[in-house]
């Protein structure tokens, strides 16, 4: 837990350096614009502690699995998320020493994230030894209107110093994974070019053959108004432009440097030289300060629709925020081939791309903060992944076209390998299903179902089918050997979460199967035949909803999580020392394992996907059961424990389970911040607070509120997309007020009343 | 599955040469005189594949511990066994081409390892390419009488050849492990010297700091009684001596090497130099003739007590004599330091020392082939490594002095890295309690539980306690997260058979405890003080004795092998595709997890371990339920099923299993006698003789013998140790003789009869 920023509604401020936190500083003071992102690093390069990273986004590498032990099954790559050219820097040296804020004292250090308008922001001044005060100031950003380019300023300002400042921006591709295996690089020998117009470096992942090319455009001036002159210098992995002045008191040096970065997802290889020249001449023409307009005036557009107003918590305020501007960095919905990582361009940890969090967590913020298309592209890329997923199945020993998608991955190949994970927390399957149903019935869209939806859909019934086995014994089809979300167990028989979404994912592709043939039956014979489907095989899956089998214990009128979760000895997070948590820190694997104690919401996951199967009372029995046995050691388990205590009134237990996660990477609350933001939890907390607090649900295809807020807020406002409509909802202790901003006239029900909405 | 080696009664011989098997030769050809041995690469060197190991007993490296996904408990380090100096080195040289069969086409190749002798025979013939022959003969031993010594012996003679002969002796400590994490070397620089009377070559471990010297004394001569001149040579890692001689037709050339290896476990560093020229000059006087006479007579020795005769079937008698000698190979009993590494000298693979194999398979053999305290001090070596056991409980959150013994283990600590097995295959700690009761019941030996077996008992009586925990759902002590004997089950939980040998260790030490404060209440008091033993602990045993959770079904009348054990699709290994066999691989690893399907003996295990404790319908209805479930994919499995069988009269059955490791190794069974020997289960072959076919038990302190031998078999007959006599076992088809070759009279059972014995 640190508390060293500053608090302020649109802004992330650090006043005053902390070198002991530069690495979480790093992490949150990122950037990115969906294409391309990088950790807050500074510019001139800095000696302490420091994680360098410059991401791009589904560039990556197949690195060689390292397990201690093999299994059987395991994949033999594992893709990195990769560090790549280093576009950001810009050397410094005064009177010929090399500014470093790790050897160079400095005062009236700021760095500001100006969330609102997207712009990376640093300041501080220095007393060279000759005399005087230099002040720096520098601004950043990737920009969100035009994907391709980033810009950087620098301005130094002397106070009675006079002496020699040399500037010398550069693009440098000898850059290193801190997880490497052995140390080894991922790219293979750069390229690099330069004229007057332009400087290059290019490089080439090993294996994966993505190229990467970063072009950058720098003008020096002094004074504002005088052009400095610079010399270009060319080395293997690195390009670099140098200026040079003379410079009194009261003089000023601004540099700007403009960066084109492509990469082959978008540009070919062989053209990127080419088009990287052209697209930097089209920038260089704009200038920095029309880039810099255009880049707000996206930013704009983006907060139009996805912000969240809390009044009466500042913190609150400034952190949902933050999470939202992180999200939106991320991942913009404009590419079917990219997704959301679960540290997004913050960081190198975990590696790989999309875990089951996408499904989960981000496709509901994209639903409301975005138009159906972003989320709908979430659906396509794993529309697109279908036939690695249905390959990952048979290298398991599955058959006939069944799929299952990987626990993690960036190209549809599985890339971990922990076998109780890889090959047991197969509910992911589910969450895939669920991701279409969540979309169809909140953007009203169905067309997915014809174009993707429904192969994905029968490819992953037909692996829960094979998945079950009967037991005699339980006279009832089983599901041995899972681990579910709570991923303190592992290798448990019918895990009640992952037994009960089989068998809906079945039910609910029966009836979309239903639906296509009845209203599309040429598409759903074409499909039929793409994956010679048979009309038998809904009959077993309709024999195998009958009759599984879903752990209940009669006494105390519980789902039980697993099989045999009774035999452990029951006792409540309470009961343990404190010095005992985390328990993922303090105990031992096997002592986790046998406790009770749940790492993430397990049944009640199942109970917030699936709540209106259940009555409330149901709901309550069962989180007054297994919440007190949750420790949340997974920052995706609070925002599903505050969803269900805002729907069971335990406006304490909300606020407190969203508190969890809220400000999770700004204060820094597990301290693992430095390796990068928790970005698929922050859709969690954003979830907290809409589908919580406000209480937005969609309930037989319209969209109902619950509003309950937390005491200390005096207001929550924020806007939803909702089946091409935009609204507004202003939540106060005791009013909900919701307008509709576009689209034509819709009911809304507010704590179950139905009302025609005023148009803004 | 190989079959290219002669079978012969007490020689392994290959006639021709067979490069494509050279690695699986390498195993099988292995010495050693539990000191030190090595692979049996060729003294020349070989260019082709080959897994070059010389290996030093108690000497190992703590390599890095590597994991994918790092569990908290994992230990940091992996003990390695080591490959050691190359002392076997002898390059030849042949008008100045380098001697190499990976090159140099031979013929009249054989190679013999005469087990009788001990000594390892190879002779080959090639034509040089200035015309006529050369044939080779050399002979190898590491001295079974003087363990620091071992000799080696090349002759050479010439048909029709006449020209240069070179040959260079040498000691190489320029190796590495084929297991290297990074291809790193785990010894540190080594230091030579050199004179007239030895060349020594000398390196030390890192972090453990064992050091392994390694000195020789080499004698050449022209037709026996020519003595050649040597040239040393010292080269940073390595030492030789050159000897040259024209030859002739007719002419022979013999070199003898005289090699002593010493190590810091019994000769310290520092005074390694000078004790390793004292002892080499003392080996130097004595000759080679004479070391070999005395070694010979050291296997006399070993075999007039360890050898079984097998008539009628020649294979079985060589695979049965080839188990035996490796087994007395690899340990000798002499240092309660040492322990039966589960590849002995003949390879690196797996690590460490030391598997419950030893206590479950190994101590068995060595109680009837050798005298009590070889036995007594693989007891010891566990009593040594208590405080570490300790140690590793409370690492996993235990206390009050619980110990847990480890999975593997070179020095006591544990050091392998699943977590499935490092912290769940928790069963070996019922081993250790069972392997003293063995020792005891054998020997008659009680005194052994107030040097150690007491504490020991205790202390992991202390750990089954902590480890159950009280289900009130089942109103019963379970024990939750297991992995059992049966490997292809993971973290389930009441696993019958680690339940029962908890149940039975509180029991078996309640009893002893007792019979301690008896008849030795002053060695009792001590024991009790220095554990800080309270009377009311054994109460808590008590408690968990009366109420711990056996799972049983009543339908069958069967214990089941863990919870949810009938939830399986239960089929018999028949059932499946032959092309489905090895499960490990062919399937992936959950598959095999949720299938039925057995690794190793599980329940089976138990009720071969507490045979008494069941009547044979009982056992029989497990055996029928369990063993056509059993893939036997542990070489460990198939002796505990042949003694049941043989037991319950299932002649066929117990013969069948005999057959999946009697030669195991020598028939490549499994296609990995390449990585070494499956030295522990060479000792489960001898059980399947001695226990299965003839029924060898001792009940109530009595020795019986319940023969069957295999149709096939026209006779069987061994040497055992019991209670301190020697008495020899003749079966044949119809009788059973057993005479009493030394020690007081005694009487044993043949099938139930007593009888009063001859003396021999």
């Amino acid at each position: 837990m640190k508390k060293y920023l500053i608090e302020d509604a649109w802004c992330i401020i650090e006043d005053g350096f902390h070198p002991e936190f530069q690495e979480v500083s790093e992490s949150i003071f990122s950037l990115g614009n969906g294409r391309f992102g990088g950790r807050g690093n500074f510019e001139e390069g800095y000696s302490g502690k420091t994680l360098p990273g410059a991401y791009f986004a589904g560039v990556y590498y197949p690195d060689v699995t390292r397990v201690g032990w093999w299994k059987n099954g395991y994949p033999e790559y594992f893709a990195k998320v990769l560090n790549g050219v280093h576009w950001i820097g810009l050397e410094i040296k005064i009177d010929g020493e090399k500014l470093d804020l790790a050897t160079t004292p400095c005062t009236h250090f700021r760095r500001t994230l100006d969330m609102q308008q997207g712009l990376l922001q640093r300041s501080f001044e220095i007393s060279p030894a000759s005399g005087g005060t230099l002040s720096f100031a520098f601004e950043r950003f990737c920009s969100m209107a035009d994907p391709d380019v980033a810009c950087i300023e620098l301005r130094i300002n002397s106070t009675g110093f006079t002496g020699r400042l040399e500037v010398t921006p550069f693009l440098d591709f000898d850059v290193h994974n801190r997880d490497a295996n052995y140390g080894d690089q991922f790219w293979i020998a750069a390229k690099t070019s330069q004229d007057e117009t332009h400087a290059m470096v290019s490089s080439k992942t090993k294996k994966t053959n993505f190229t990467v090319s970063s072009f950058m455009h720098t003008a020096t001036t002094l004074n504002d108004h005088i052009s400095i002159p610079s010399t270009g210098k060319r080395e293997s992995k690195k390009v670099s432009n140098h200026f040079e002045a003379e410079i009194q008191d009261g003089s000023s040096l601004r540099c700007r440097k403009l960066v084109v970065n492509l990469n082959s997802l978008y540009v070919a290889d062989a053209d990127q030289p080419s088009e990287g020249k052209r697209k930097l001449s089209e920038v260089v023409q704009k200038g920095y300060d029309e880039i810099k307009r255009e880049h707000i005036e996206a930013w704009k557009d983006i907060w139009d629709t996805a912000d969240i107003q809390i009044t009466g918590d500042l913190p609150a305020q400034q952190g949902i925020r933050f999470n939202i501007f992180q999200l939106w960095q991320t991942y913009t919905g404009k590419d079917a081939r990219l997704n959301i990582g679960p540290k997004g361009f913050t960081g190198e940890k975990y590696g790989g791309s999309t875990y089951w969090d996408t499904e989960a967590y981000c496709i509901p913020f994209y639903l409301s903060t975005g138009d159906a298309g972003v989320a709908r592209n979430l659906l396509v890329y794993r529309y697109l992944h279908l036939p690695k997923a249905i390959e990952n199945a048979s290298k398991l020993g599955f058959s006939d076209g069944a799929a299952l998608y990987p626990m993690v991955t960036m190209n549809g190949e599985e890339c971990h390998n922990e076998w109780e994970i890889t090959f047991e927390e197969i509910h992911r399957n589910g969450a895939m299903v669920y991701a279409i149903y969540d979309y169809i019935r909140y953007t009203g869209d169905t067309s997915y179902l014809l174009e993707g939806g429904l192969e994905v859909m029968i490819s992953i019934c037909r692996f829960w089918k094979q998945r079950v086995n009967y037991s005699r014994d339980k006279n009832a089809w089983v599901m041995l050997g899972v681990t579910g979300p709570n991923e303190y167990e592992n290798n448990v028989n019918n895990n009640w979460y992952t037994n009960y979404i089989a068998r809906w994912c079945w039910q609910y592709t029966i009836e979309q199967i239903k639906w296509a043939a009845e209203n599309h039956p040429v598409e759903w014979e074409t499909i039929q035949e793409k994956l010679n489907y048979q009309d038998g095989e809904s009959d077993d899956w309709r024999e195998r909803i009958k009759g599984i089998y879903l752990p209940f214990d009669e006494t105390r009128s519980v789902y039980l999580q697993q099989d045999g979760f009774l035999d452990k000895e029951l006792q409540p997070v309470k009961a343990l020392p404190s010095s005992d948590l985390p328990l993922n820190q303090k105990w031992s694997w096997d002592r986790i394992l046998r406790s009770c104690y749940i790492k993430q919401a397990d049944v009640l996951q199942g109970m917030y996907f699936f709540e209106d199967h259940f009555e409330a009372d149901t709901v309550r029995r069962h989180f007054e059961f297994y919440e007190p046995m949750t420790v949340h050691e997974s920052s995706l388990s609070p925002c599903v424990h505050a969803i269900l205590a805002s729907r069971l009134g335990m406006k304490d237990k909300a606020t407190e389970m969203y508190h969890r996660t809220a400000r999770l990477d700004l204060d820094d609350y597990n301290n693992d911040t430095e390796d990068g933001l928790h970005i698929t939890s922050m859709a969690g907390t954003w979830m907290s607070v809409v589908r919580g607090f406000a209480g937005l649900r969609v309930i037989r295809d319209e969209l109902h509120f619950e509003p309950s807020i937390p005491d200390e807020w005096d207001g929550l406002a924020f806007t939803v997309h909702f089946r091409g409509r935009i609204m507004k909802i202003a939540i106060t202790k005791d009013e909900c007020e919701v307008v509709l901003r576009s689209g034509s006239a819709i009911p809304v029900f507010v704590r179950g009343e139905r009302r025609e909405l005023n148009i803004e």
